[in-house]
């Protein structure tokens, strides 16, 4: 496969350009009988959707999604659930301009040497705006998840230089802010920066993290299948993504065993440094994963680049970017976590149903 | 599939545990025509192999290994290769002690709950003894790579506090010590800190890079696929890993655009913050990712947890291991990465064999 | 997977309901530079698309496809294609009745206790209709096999009881004739046949016979990947179909080693019963493989069943449909044939492009 | 990947050849916690294996297996399971008249021009000794289906011209002669047909048949991964098979609607023109399919040929081979109908483990 499909048991395919006429995915594997609404999906995407603040891209795309199949009589039927959103506001005059040209930090050169020519319209399939189709069925994964008692949620804990303060953290922030951030505290100084930046026409990377909750012991698969190894996947798969850690991540490269393992006691572990997985199967703590982001490569301040023909030219972005990618990943990577989730949840009821342990789960 | 397949056109699959009969390997999807002796793989799995310094376990494999299938008459046929991997050291008494009991940071807890039961010698499946498969299968890789002009190599750049000094960087130095550490200069405060930590009884983490180089443009997939999240996937997959960055990696949260993007020049790229990676696609610099192993949880030092009744026990590992993994993770690291580099290159070629580009590669 | 997908490295996925708003499908993995339009599509979907004689079902649908991403500026672009087909001429009241209902040799019976309800618009995944897809996604295989100088073509080698006259094949004739007979003679029979069948309210079976032409030396992998071994997967997945035959098929079971083998000569092969095939890869003469189709299952003569709850009933099937349904399976057997070349077209050039044999093809 | 796996989520993974040191598989996806020893893997490997009558090939293979992971104490882990058989009776020197030589019916001309050469030692990997490994897996496969009540059965329906009775079936007969008939009458005129083919020095074909029972309603996956469209994927993908039945098979190209729709009544099917399966999920009767498997291709009987510089010559095939490969394709067939059973049985757990249906099952 071309690489437009993920998940094993639980698989999306997605198509799509940034300027075409509609975005769409295919998800195959999703359990029957799970009460299913266009409603249920919309959320998510109304949280990663463009132009709900001053803060990401002027764009405006309702991204209105439609089940066109897999749904009957409001429950999933089992069978494959196609998804579209059609693209409204492409202004694709934005990007003429740069049909010769590669823009730095882009995918302009890498795509016109693979493929021989590229959709320069928006960055065609390199666009993140894909990622509105992996939101839609992230939702359906967040669906089935809850029903299990299985929670996803991230927020933005860093923007910049701007780190939010873990004692100020709250889960209810996260929605009330343009920034997804759990520190409210936080928020003024995130604004102040990136008004700043706006105006100075540059743009800065972001550190985003993701937490699974309620997750049963025994999720992922030993060797090349373990659910850190496949979310690292996903993570690393959103565009603008540099880095991906589990738990303590980096910080492990420093620790002491004694400092780094997780106790065990009849009432639970006492620390959770591993981020919730342990010989990349899940522990029943919560899963804990963070990503970082770069900064938007679409700048208003000039660089130095060069045109088709290999002549060095000065490239200036202009047309509509988030100064920050990062403010809008969020829904993206609960998104993601979700599709992994599921997919190891239904993976590990295949081969393990029969199981029955007699060891005690603390 | 179960996950102990890895790669899409070059497929391996690995069996075996640590205190097993033996480890062993299919390599499917390797072209035909390519010269292969038992000698080609030998020599990375000896960097691998076990108790070539007092800093490594003192556990004694040979880690010789039979090419079964797939070779004839000096050449791959282009069939499946089986590879397989004796064990001949296996002292099951060293771990029967731990039958009952949970390890702190080990999988024992999860594999128990998963499975039901788990096979408790040496860790069974969980063993990073598994990894000497991958480092055989790598060693295919590397040699299809080689003839392709891309080299794979890595190296520590940080073990527990001590961190190489780039200035001091030569590549000719990774072999000549027990470290794999490019910094001469660092070797001697790395021998006196892991005496100390081995006398201590206690274990840390480490840092390993990993660079390809003559890497051409466009390997790797748009969206799902992409070269990076394939890395990811890979890395994370080795035991211990609990980070993977590609480039600049966590760097970038802090990063503006101007700083981060790299600028291109008629005579090529200006700098190499991407880690030689474009919306998932290579650009043709070197490749370049770090991965963050974590402590062995194996420690003379006691730790509480609890046995598979439930109850609360202290723990105190004996038998023999490696105070730090990542000492011998560098040539793990490489060979994932040039299976991954090796599966992009095959896909790469099924899709854009008939690709004609006009645009002059930088 | 949920089964939705097919092809390793050219993948169709499809998704969809006989009355649902609409079906679609993603092509993943066609090569770039390929001229592509909707016309280029709409022909074959033409050839299978209801309506077009009084011997299929009247359901009047124009199956009229769009492209929805992967294609631009008239060419592919090497990533995923997005089609879509809107469903028009649904009629649902035909099979509200049927709601509660097992019709004998449908799958409704199946999809219930699978799936534990089921959409019951038109037998709604279970609907031939689906296929409609599978021709849109096979035409695009077709065009890049036709620049490769491989074509693929089907025709109807019998009807119930009537055979073709192979004394009277005749390529051109087949899209001459509601049937795609290349008999111009057995036609008149089969009109002949087919007015009384309708009367009668039955159905009957039928035979399709595919075949490719100027197909290369070595497409197909050995062992599970043959290349007979994914045509059988491909063709058996049609609906109603029964049966798969390479070259002689059943004959081969009377068959004597000294008929059966085709013998070599400097000037090609003397004769193809093993229909183009050996160890499972093409030797360059014509692939030729035949299906069996069922008759049609919903009749409009009453047959015995049971209902939702257990209790028996009698079932007359209203609505419209094809008294036989092999009819209009001749484009979708081409499709699916062409979609396997192609997939092995692309796996075999991933493996074997740096392959260059010394000895002269016959 | 290459092809040398197959199953989604019971993974068998073979390699090895025909005169090469050993064959092996890896099996993945197994459950834990079943009762598993190599006796039961050979149980099946001594009905497969050659020399055990007059009427096989006199090559010797004991084909003893071993199992070197997965399993511990006595029961699978849940983890990869390794198997190996060494090859003991190799005589490559009986082959190496051959090297140079394109046997008719083989796959010699193939794979030298799919590879650019080939091991020609006793058909290297095109050797149906492969199928070893299939028999031994789908031995793991039989172990776990007989624990949820379902048995898989195969025999020989016809050998050449003589095809059974079926009035006089017997299960109990066919492992009582050597060629796995369950009509005991027609044994004697198999011996004496044998016989003077076997003086002859010709070959001859072969229809096998594989009835799975207990099988429940519900396995398999609409669209392309139809159990149906799986178990054609599986029987064609052994060597020699050419063509592939489910249930009535290619008589229903004759059959009307009427004759074929199998009714249904509050107590079960009136009969099973089917074969089990519809909509390509199984109905929970009977699972049947049939496979023609062409004449060996290595005849004493000279042929015309050519030589790998193309020319002319004429071919006697020396060396032990069976005249009738189908005789011992009875347990292959059945390993690979058991194993796609498994793997379906696993997927269908997966996606509807939750479903509890209200319909009663006939």
């Amino acid at each position: 496969m071309s690489g437009n499909s993920f998940g094993k048991l639980f698989t999306v395919t997605t198509f799509g350009e940034s300027h075409g006429p509609a975005l769409g995915c295919i998800v195959d594997g999703c359990p029957p009988g799970i009460e299913l609404s266009e409603a249920d999906l919309q959320q998510d995407l109304d949280r990663r959707k463009p132009g709900t603040s001053r803060h990401t891209t002027q764009r405006r795309e309702p991204d209105q999604v439609r089940i066109l199949s897999g749904v009957f009589e409001g429950k999933t039927t089992g069978t494959a659930i196609g998804l579209l959103i059609e693209n409204t506001d492409q202004r694709s005059k934005d990007y003429s301009n740069i049909a010769e040209t590669f823009r730095p930090a882009h995918a302009d050169y890498v795509y016109t040497h693979k493929y021989g020519f590229r959709d320069y319209r928006g960055g065609g399939r390199s666009s993140a705006r894909e990622t509105a189709m992996r939101v839609a069925a992230g939702g359906i994964a967040k669906k089935f998840l809850e029903a299990k008692g299985i929670q996803v949620r991230g927020y933005l804990s860093q923007l910049g230089p701007v780190a939010i303060n873990n004692e100020n953290f709250d889960w209810d922030q996260i929605d009330q802010n343009p920034f997804f951030s759990p520190d409210a505290a936080a928020v003024s100084e995130m604004e102040t920066y990136m008004d700043a930046l706006r105006k100075e026409g540059n743009s800065v990377g972001a550190k985003i993290s993701v937490v699974a909750q309620g997750v049963p012991v025994g999720l992922g698969e030993p060797i090349f299948d373990r659910i850190d190894a496949d979310l690292a996947h996903a993570l690393m798969s959103i565009n603008a993504v540099k880095g991906v850690e589990i738990g303590d991540g980096f910080d492990v490269v420093s620790q002491k065993g004694t400092e780094h393992r997780d106790e065990m006691f009849p009432d639970g572990f006492g620390s959770n440094h591993a981020g919730g997985i342990l010989g990349g199967i899940t522990t029943g703590q919560d899963v804990v994963a963070h990503i970082a982001l770069k900064p938007t490569s679409s700048l208003r301040l000039p660089g130095q680049s060069i045109d088709v023909h290999g002549n060095p030219i000065e490239v200036v972005t202009k047309g509509r970017h988030d100064p920050c990618v990062g403010i809008r990943a969020t829904p993206i990577a609960e998104a993601m976590m979700a599709i992994v989730l599921m997919d190891h949840y239904l993976r590990n009821r295949a081969q393990n149903a029969d199981v029955d342990c007699a060891t005690p789960i603390i």
